[in-house]
């Protein structure tokens, strides 16, 4: 039996309980300009509320759980899910099997699509916040590849300052998103310019570019060629190194040397630039790998004779070569992240290899935990 | 009765009669990358489809008129419009009863909200193409603005040659959006970056920064105020004159003088920036209105001594004062606009004013219009 209180309402709950909120639910912070719905209360439920009126099944779906919403005389459907994660979650709504972006959110790009993003407020969200410090700019930069044969697109952060004093060159940290997500979400959800906006006026970090650009790159089929069979093999490396970093340095004032290089990425992104950086030590100097490694999906004991060629075998040329050397996980991340990344550290170990550690607490493998990474790991490099 | 031919298909049309649609539909230029729908066809056909299992009413809806859609024994819902002008439309599917955006299509700000986008192809359609040309950078600019006691965002479309040449500066134009649009539109659904790289890389255009802001403002409301009866009064032009120009002048190469300022805007926006430059001659030489005028709504005679404070009474001055006074707009757009910017072309022509006049063939109130009229007014200014 439920006791109704004051000020609070009592809706389905997940697949099958009720259960009570606390009614302090406030719109989220990415709604579309002044839209009311959805809201987030304190304890991290997420309301949502679309008109409907002739529907006869709406869901709330929040990283695959999904809540039922009911239904009011009026054909407004309302549903509240259980408390979720402080930090950015992608979600749709399902109208009668349709799942489909709820009209109330701005768009992100994750999951394969645009779709919806609710933020739950975190107890450390100041670092992130939009505040009254210098800001930089984000700039869209598209260049034609040759090596893919397509029109790609990057967004380039400059540092607050980069206008005024034009005779200043700065170092780059190249960036990059996990799988299905693109160019967009270091910028957006990911809150980069405004991490960096924060820390460089804090005096925590350097003032430094940040490119990024889409880690999907493929060689065109050529016209009547039989399509690869099974996954294409990924160019991101050539297009990286033989096309993005010419055109950054041509476009941008760069310090174009592997010292005022860093690399990092995300998930997907962490293995790709931990390749990355081990095949061009002559390029970067910095790497970081947010949830991931390039052992991943493997938990098992790395053979350092044969991972990436070798690539770790001799330690202290390792330690020479990388000067900030950046692993970060969520506590709550599932596995494989864990097991990969403990492995991954195994083997630094046994190779006497420094390296910096960090772990995001209580956030999975989502955009919190990729930010608090942007923070420490930007604060490390280019000292 | 309805000849069934091969290669056609018969569906609803509208609302209630049937029709045959010439099978050459191709995937909208501006759906997420991998979406097969929404697809266009020659005659500029609009064709949608969204998986609904459970839905019993769906229907895709443009610029107000619905087409019903129709379920196949998998759930999957299509339907198809009749033919569309040429050019962007905005655009949203009702299932059972809820206005949602399509999954398929990248979104735009417009008539109030983010919503999908269709893109029918113009004949002319190489101006706004994305082109093997010198390309410009669009940078996002966030700022602090007193007046409104908020922060506040534009776009900011700097020229190709703008990062290589550090001594060279530009002229710059303000160009504004319509109602229920934002800053974003015109580097988005306006192409205005590629309609300047194009016209730039023929020589058509001389290099020119373009500052998007968003059109609406208002002054804070205090603790404990009642809010203002009736619409709350814009203070826009404030806050161009005194924070968004010095902002601009104070972070980008800018020429910071009145013969190397335009300005200009659609629909509201050509209302608002014929206002502001009537009152900031001191500022600004360059006006263009697409599709508006400061009249709006009225398409009555205009009385100069009382129109805007008398500022065309003395139609030599204006002369002298304004380089280029630019007017355009589409054939088929809809009263009161062609009577209202008839009723104002009447009063220049009686005050002996010069001006340049346009018309879009066959577009309406709608974003190949403005495109249109952004090509022809960025070829005439800072000559």
């Amino acid at each position: 039996m439920t006791v109704l209180l004051v000020g609070t309402v009592i809706f389905s709950y997940g697949q099958s309980s009720t259960a009570t909120y606390k009614e302090d639910f406030k719109p989220s912070s990415v709604n579309q300009q002044g839209k009311v719905y959805p809201q987030v209360n304190s304890e991290g439920c997420v309301r949502a509320q679309i008109l409907a009126p002739e529907a006869h099944h709406v869901r709330l779906d929040i990283g695959g759980v999904k809540y039922e919403m009911t239904k009011d005389e009026k054909g407004l459907w309302t549903g509240t899910s259980a408390p979720q994660d402080e930090g950015f979650h992608y979600y749709q709504l399902n109208i009668d099997g349709a799942s489909v972006p709820d009209p109330g959110t701005t768009y992100f790009y994750g999951a394969g699509r645009l779709g919806s993003g609710i933020e739950i407020p975190a107890h450390d969200e100041e670092f992130y916040a939009l505040k009254d410090v210098p800001h930089g700019l984000v700039s869209e930069k598209t260049y034609f590849s040759k090596l893919t044969a397509s029109w790609r697109r990057c967004f380039v952060y400059t540092p607050p300052g980069y206008e005024k004093d034009l005779s200043k060159r700065y170092p780059v940290l190249y960036l990059q998103h996990g799988s299905f997500e693109d160019e967009t979400g270091w910028a957006s959800q990911g809150k980069a310019d405004l991490i960096l906006d924060n820390l460089i006026a804090s005096g925590k970090a350097s003032p430094m570019i940040i490119v990024m650009d889409n880690g999907y790159a493929y060689k065109p089929q050529a016209v009547g060629e039989a399509p690869p069979a099974g996954r294409p093999v990924s160019i991101f490396e050539d297009v990286l190194i033989q096309e993005i970093i010419p055109m950054i340095d041509g476009t941008f004032r760069t310090k174009a040397d592997r010292t005022n290089r860093a690399i990092a990425g995300l998930s997907m992104g962490a293995n790709q630039t931990m390749r990355i950086i081990m095949n061009h030590l002559d390029v970067f100097s910095n790497y970081g790998g947010f949830s991931g490694t390039s052992n991943y999906p493997s938990t098992d004991p790395i053979d350092v004779n044969s991972f990436l060629n070798g690539a770790f075998k001799n330690g202290k040329e390792v330690n020479q070569k990388i000067k900030v050397f950046w692993l970060g996980l969520g506590t709550k991340e599932p596995n494989p992240f864990p097991g990969s990344v403990g492995a991954f550290k195994k083997m630094l170990d046994q190779q006497g290899i420094a390296y910096h550690y960090y772990e995001s607490e209580k956030t999975a493998h989502e955009w919190l935990t990729w930010r608090r990474c942007l923070k420490e790991y930007a604060s490390k490099i280019f000292k």
